[in-house]
């Protein structure tokens, strides 16, 4: 019964989003161009950024493909169960690359209608940008459903007598596959993303004097493909990782505590917190109708109303569902105290509402609506080094409040359902996540459509329309960062339980003042920041390889600059890609080996400590840098409404070196620690046999 | 025995900073002087420099003492033995006040001595900065050692019945008082300094165009006197206050240890900790004999030198101490684990030669003769932007290694020694603290004998000589920064497990993942952040009222900027002084109210937790605001020196965006962190005996 009812919803998202994907096919490329060139120009321009895309990442895939197999055969050795593990690992994969290729392919075609879209009217090119998000949103939410419930009844089928809480332990390769994926859509594309950006700004804008979006830039179409693949596929790959790592944490955690219930439960209570994402795609479904703006200062106020209307829906849905699945009390492996169903369904709420409380907190400090970023903008009038140091310390404030609902969130699923507490509450936080993602991916295209514009040459009036829906979703993408770092905080904690149970490890044994855990707390510490220093300087190496050759192409194309000849997009569009997989090496190992090698050398107490160290730092400095860097960029806008001499002022340079410090802070180096603390996490838990038998090496 | 050898090396140590006042004094103010004229120039500036740092400290112990009272009177209300505890913190505040004056008041000699005195010869000028910093070291030193020893015999005769561990409990108070100076005079002095140098700069430098170091500049003199309120006061409050702590944490968990020892090794047992200060005045003394540079080029050596002799001989002598004053085994509270004497010495060396060691890893990313600086100077030919990026990158991993140095620490004095292991590194990385703070004051007195040679107009000669010794300093002073970093995390878990200790926790009371440890930890991780969001944002406000008040005199003073008219110095150096002090009140209130409102509300368990993540992400942010700073700094002196196009180029105006960044992340920010981390764990451990009675009323 259960599983027809996730299988159920899982297909209902999946048919959401094929229904969208047609709807959006089934207009004519421009629809509401002025003229046949036009229409012709943004035909072209689209489809340079589609092949630009696909391009991107058919490479990302055959890397990742490589990637795959050998970290597959790791498993295969190195694992109990090692082969039915790596399997799971594949699918997980699999179905992570599927999501983020159907939303890479939505919005490379949404995005030049939503231009076009925007002569006819506003609605009109905000409706497909939002079905555009909503492919991405309901189409990766079914695939995760269906994969999760698809690789469990598999392995019901192939090891039929096998302990439930074995099978969650197998079923966690899942995540690990779809956390891997993510790393190289967060960290690969977070450096091609701002490669190009940056690349395309410093040679164009600034040595060529051309203005943004110009096609003359032979980087604008790699900034262009950046977007989408830093937005969208990096943005899904990483909420995928969330979710079926955080389902996965609370299956593992969940099958020790109820391997006593009554058999006509079992399954229910079991397969809860799949039920609870499947739940999450009517609420979101439903939430959908909500979006429609009337005007353009109405845009953001929707998307807003859209999110808060899905919690409510959520909130109220989750309460019997609980009640009705879970066991009245139940007990969890190595203790003895009893919790209860309604503490759960406490668990969950404080999730959800707590990710719509740091949604509400990041856009208060990253909203040109507040004091908070015009004191950013005002501290530009002394220059570049006040806007710096005003942006650092909004960005640094900005985090606490996030941190404390993390606190609370922790405090209260412990308190009312122990370990599970922790799972059950990254659930409820990402149970809207159909909707969230729905509206992450309505901005980049909306941003897209602003670009194409531009470089269709469809005149003012359109720009400023597609500006007005770029605007909004700068706004919601902040918000979307900000929930995004708080979901991969929970379900780290969540997988670290897991990880914690699997190894069987109690509270006692972790004291905080113990020298392998306090070490371990030391040394995770460090780890957030010595990676973004590597994926800042990672940004900086590949932005430069791109501004030597827009240079080239600048001297050695005849006419380029005078607009006569055609610059070799296709040729930028590979260099981003290549510096980008590049420069992710170091990163990526940096993420892949550190929970392996400590787990080995020191064991799974110090790993414990590394785990949470790293969370601790690692959830400050992503926060504090994505919302730094939002707040840089909408200072900059403030001061582009004619504040503080707008535009062209000495204010406006100053702002200028803010938004460029913050680009790699908020696109590359900030999301990326989502994935190294929760990737960290996944590899521990799928590896703890591993380090249990062979582990601690140092220490014995 | 053991007391006299304490109370002969602190009177030794006071001996040897009196003979060194004296020969300073000795010499004429004026000395080397080229003509009557120069002489009374250097002997006005001097003197007003002398006026400004006196009128300031005379209003910050004014609000101090205030300050004591009021703090005073709660510790007598709230803690067992409060009188007494209230005697020992006014002391050790009066201590630690009587030590910073007398480092101000020798600094403000010596500057002036020390720009004439390069005329006459580098090595004159060198020796009398360098004797300058020798009275501040051995001084501070002196004065700590007879401070402790003087309240434990005081305590002794008052309270003979007592038990040991109480009493060193009581002594307790004794650091508390000398880190509550510290929180004015890191955080306070920290503000007053950038203020005065942000003032100095933005007005007179950007606006009015006329050089640093300009006496038309009404803001100049302040800026000097802040050279001497930070990097003098500051950095030998802070400091004075790790030794004291330190110590104290050393001595209450050693009280509890060593209970059962025979009572003929009883009070060596004791007194152990204060007796490794001790010895570190003889093994700094030996060290000042190898201070002896060459040439400009050799100054650095020869200071690094001192430091690694001094480092030696204490790891020579420190064995046989240890071994014969420490019974051959011993257990400590709530274990019934066997420690050894030589275990102890292990974690005094791990300790003193992690010291050397963050100091070289601080030179390696700080000094521009390294590629690391050299990165950052070649980003600022891209801009402002990559500058401020790839010094935050450097800053991100420049904190890595002390970290992991810190964690082989914390590993080491655990292991072989238990909780008192940890304090006992704490003491070992602190025991060449005379020496090491003789170097660090050296280099603001140079920085100000160049201020005085350059108002004074002693020509291009001699401002290149003190330019040499100042390059010197600022090698030395990031140096010191990275160990007083260090110093204070050692410090700070020192005081945590004294804190542990006394509230009788073991370490399988505070699981790591248990609700109240786990939200502790995330609360106490945030605070660094909002603690320097606050700090920085304080620097700015003073900045601004320093800027007011320059750009009104600059206006209201007829022909001040053709050099007719005498600046109102006194008036910056007021404003300084009010808004410093006005400034500090948020910050200093988030430091003390913290571990009061959550060992309070929540009790011990989360305020360990929270004390543990404080030090985690306070350690990181310091050490990497810190060397960040230095780094842009010396970026921009290596592009001056006609690299990247020279002063004046692009790349220069870029280098002076990231450096007047550098400037309140390394003298304000960062350092100011040292007090958050070690003020919040003694205060913790000081009323631990209020929040086991009363705390914990929300857990209830």
């Amino acid at each position: 019964m259960v599983i027809a009812a996730i299988i159920a919803c899982g297909v209902f998202a999946v048919l959401i989003a094929v229904f969208f994907t047609r709807s959006i096919r089934a207009i004519p490329i421009a629809e509401g161009a002025a003229s046949p060139e036009e229409a012709q120009r943004v035909e072209e321009v689209t489809a340079a950024i589609a092949e630009g895309a696909m391009a991107f990442i058919a490479r990302e895939y055959r890397t990742l493909g490589l990637f795959m197999l050998v970290f597959g055969f790791l498993i295969w050795m190195a694992v109990d169960n090692g082969f039915f593990t790596m399997l799971s690992f594949f699918i997980g994969a699999g179905c992570s690359m599927l999501a983020g290729y159907i939303g890479m392919r939505i919005a490379t075609i949404g995005n030049g209608r939503a231009a076009a879209g925007a002569r006819i009217s506003l609605q009109r090119a905000f409706s497909i940008a939002f079905r555009s998000g909503a492919v991405m949103g309901f189409g990766l939410t079914g695939i995760a459903i269906l994969g999760l419930i698809g690789v469990y009844i598999g392995l019901d089928a192939l090891l039929p007598t096998i302990e439930r809480h074995v099978l969650m332990e197998i079923l966690s390769g899942f995540a690990l596959g779809g956390s891997s994926v993510a790393l190289f859509g967060r960290v690969g594309g977070g450096i091609y993303t701002k490669a190009a950006d940056v690349g395309a700004d410093l040679v164009g804008k600034v040595e060529a004097g051309i203005p943004e979006d110009d096609p003359r830039n032979p980087a604008v179409i790699a900034d262009n493909v950046g977007d989408n693949v830093g937005d969208i596929a990096g943005m899904g790959a990483d909420l995928f990782g969330s979710v079926a790592e955080s389902t996965c944490a609370a299956l593992v955690i969940g099958a020790s505590a109820f391997r006593v219930v009554p058999s006509h439960m079992q399954e229910g209570a079991l397969l809860f917190p799949i039920l609870v994402n499947a739940l999450g795609v009517l609420g979101s479904f439903v939430a959908l109708f909500f979006a429609r703006p009337k005007s353009e200062e109405h845009i953001e106020n929707a998307l807003k109303t859209v999110l808060i209307v899905a919690t409510i829906i959520m909130a109220i849905v989750l309460y019997p569902i609980t009640v009705a699945l879970l066991p009245p009390t139940f007990t969890l492996e190595g203790s003895t105290r009893l919790y209860t169903n309604t503490g759960v369904y406490w668990s969950l709420l404080v999730g959800l509402l707590s990710g719509m409380l740091v949604g509400i907190v990041t856009e208060y400090y990253t909203a040109h609506r507040y004091r908070t970023v015009r004191a950013v903008a005002e501290s530009s009038q002394t220059g570049a080094a006040t806007n710096i140091i005003y942006g650092l310390a909004l960005g640094y404030n900005s985090a606490v409040v996030p941190m404390l609902l993390l606190a609370l969130t922790v405090v209260v699923g412990i308190s009312f359902a122990g370990m599970y507490g922790i799972a059950i509450g990254a659930l409820g936080m990402l149970s809207t996540i159909a909707i969230g993602l729905t509206i992450d991916a309505y901005g980049p295209v909306s941003d897209n459509a602003g670009g194409i514009a531009e470089m269709s040459h469809m005149g003012k009036e359109i720009r400023s329309r597609t500006d007005a829906l770029d605007a909004a979703g700068n706004t919601t993408a902040a918000i979307g960062k900000g929930f995004a770092i708080g979901s991969a905080a929970l379900t780290s904690l969540a997988l670290t339980s897991a990880f914690l149970t699997r190894a069987k490890i109690s509270p006692e044994q972790i004291g905080l003042t113990t020298p392998p855990v306090l070490a371990g707390l030391l040394i995770g510490g460090a780890l957030p920041f010595a990676f973004s220093a590597l994926t800042m300087r990672a940004v900086g190496k590949a932005a430069f390889d791109m501004i030597a050759e827009v240079r080239r192409q600048f001297r050695e194309i005849q006419g380029l600059l005078e607009g006569k000849a055609r610059a070799d997009y296709r040729r930028c569009v590979d260099i981003s890609t290549q510096a980008s997989l590049r420069q992710m090496v170091a990163p990526g190992l940096l993420v892949i080996l550190t929970p392996l090698v400590v787990g080995f050398l020191f064991g799974v107490h110090t790993l414990a400590g590394v785990l949470i160290g790293a969370l601790v730092c690692g959830v400050m400095l992503a926060t504090s840098m994505a919302n730094a860097g939002a707040a840089w960029d909408n200072a900059k806008k403030y001061i582009e409404k004619g504040n503080y001499g707008g535009k062209g002022s000495d204010a406006h340079k100053a702002a200028v070196v803010g938004d460029t410090v913050g680009d790699p802070f908020k696109d590359t180096a900030g999301p990326s620690l989502n994935i190294l603390i929760k990737l960290m996490a996944i590899i521990s838990l799928v590896f703890v046999p591993f380090f249990v038998k062979y582990g601690g090496v140092l220490l014995k």
